[in-house]
């Protein structure tokens, strides 16, 4: 997506480690017209998919989740870290964040996802693969079904893409694929 | 708002205490349909105030921030609750959970707050108010005017708009007001 791999080069920086820092308009500071633009672009996409729902996983996966459920006249459903005390019976499991260098929880209600379910799964960023292999986690739980993965940036390098295909999970799509950090420079692969 | 008070009599729940379940279609699972007529709504309400950037918290205030952050084309910044490993340097606040029944950092990075600022406070619920101290407290730190706050529910008996006000916070819009939650029954002020 050619739009969104000019402004990972322009606004984006390339840390210690594998860290890519997009906090100014993906993450924490966010340009809602770029978002929208995500959006348009997983629709297009994922047109060939029929599904009911959109999942993700707070926070940073919730601005290009309710763009996309607008676009595409779906429900969207956020999978929460701690549980309030309005939530009263989750599916639940326990990721690794990579950024934050944590385990946590991750749950999502019992009332928002059955079996009946076939999700599409966003979020911002494919890494290893932690918060999608947390989702099919709840989705098995549930008896659910995701038809498809999207992520705004993948850093091909972390292998996210062949653990989940090891996984049985294929159709991926990422709008930006980064294939290496090195040297405080950020390289992208060209779109096919 | 009439469509959102429906709404809320319809799918949400009163439940034990002062809480009020409104995660079928507001913080867990999320109606995007809503979430754009909210940002209208938000807009309206709003017009006259010069503001350069929204804020809001993590995770339930992202939503109807990005919807109206894209109506008005403004950057959306979200307060964290924890720091990722890309957050260099940042204003940094304590705040009180009501759903959770805990304390937790709220922190923006200092690139994203300034001085320069005039922000549109959003967050779905006023409650006692801690959230939006704490925004307060952020901005005082980075020298940000606060323009007006907008909230989605305003829980009117827990007292946040009075606590509010005595710290001299005024320009307050709240799309439903609940005036109570007694005996399982959800009881909203009329519009006027």
């Amino acid at each position: 997506m050619k739009v969104l791999i000019d402004r990972i080069l322009q606004d984006g920086r390339s840390l210690e480690g594998t860290i890519l820092k997009v906090d100014k308009f993906i993450n924490h500071q966010m340009d809602p017209f770029l978002m929208k633009q995500i959006a348009v672009e997983f629709m297009h996409r994922f047109s060939d998919l029929q599904v009911n729902k959109i999942i993700t996983v707070e926070a940073s996966g919730i601005a290009p989740s309710i763009m996309l459920g607008y676009l595409m006249e779906l429900p969207v459903v956020y999978a929460k870290k701690q549980a309030p005390s309005t939530m009263q019976s989750a599916y639940v499991t326990t990721i690794h964040s990579f950024t934050k260098n944590n385990d946590s929880d991750l749950m999502i209600s019992r009332e928002y996802l059955t079996s009946d379910d076939h999700v599409l799964f966003i979020d911002d960023f494919l890494s290893y693969g932690y918060a999608a292999t947390g989702i099919i986690e709840l989705c098995q739980q549930a008896g659910a079904t995701i038809e498809g993965m999207g992520f705004i940036i993948e850093k091909e390098m972390l292998g996210g893409r062949k653990f989940l295909a090891a996984k049985g999970f294929t159709r991926i799509e990422s709008l930006a694929i980064v294939d290496s950090l090195d040297n405080d420079t950020i390289h992208i692969k060209e779109e096919e």
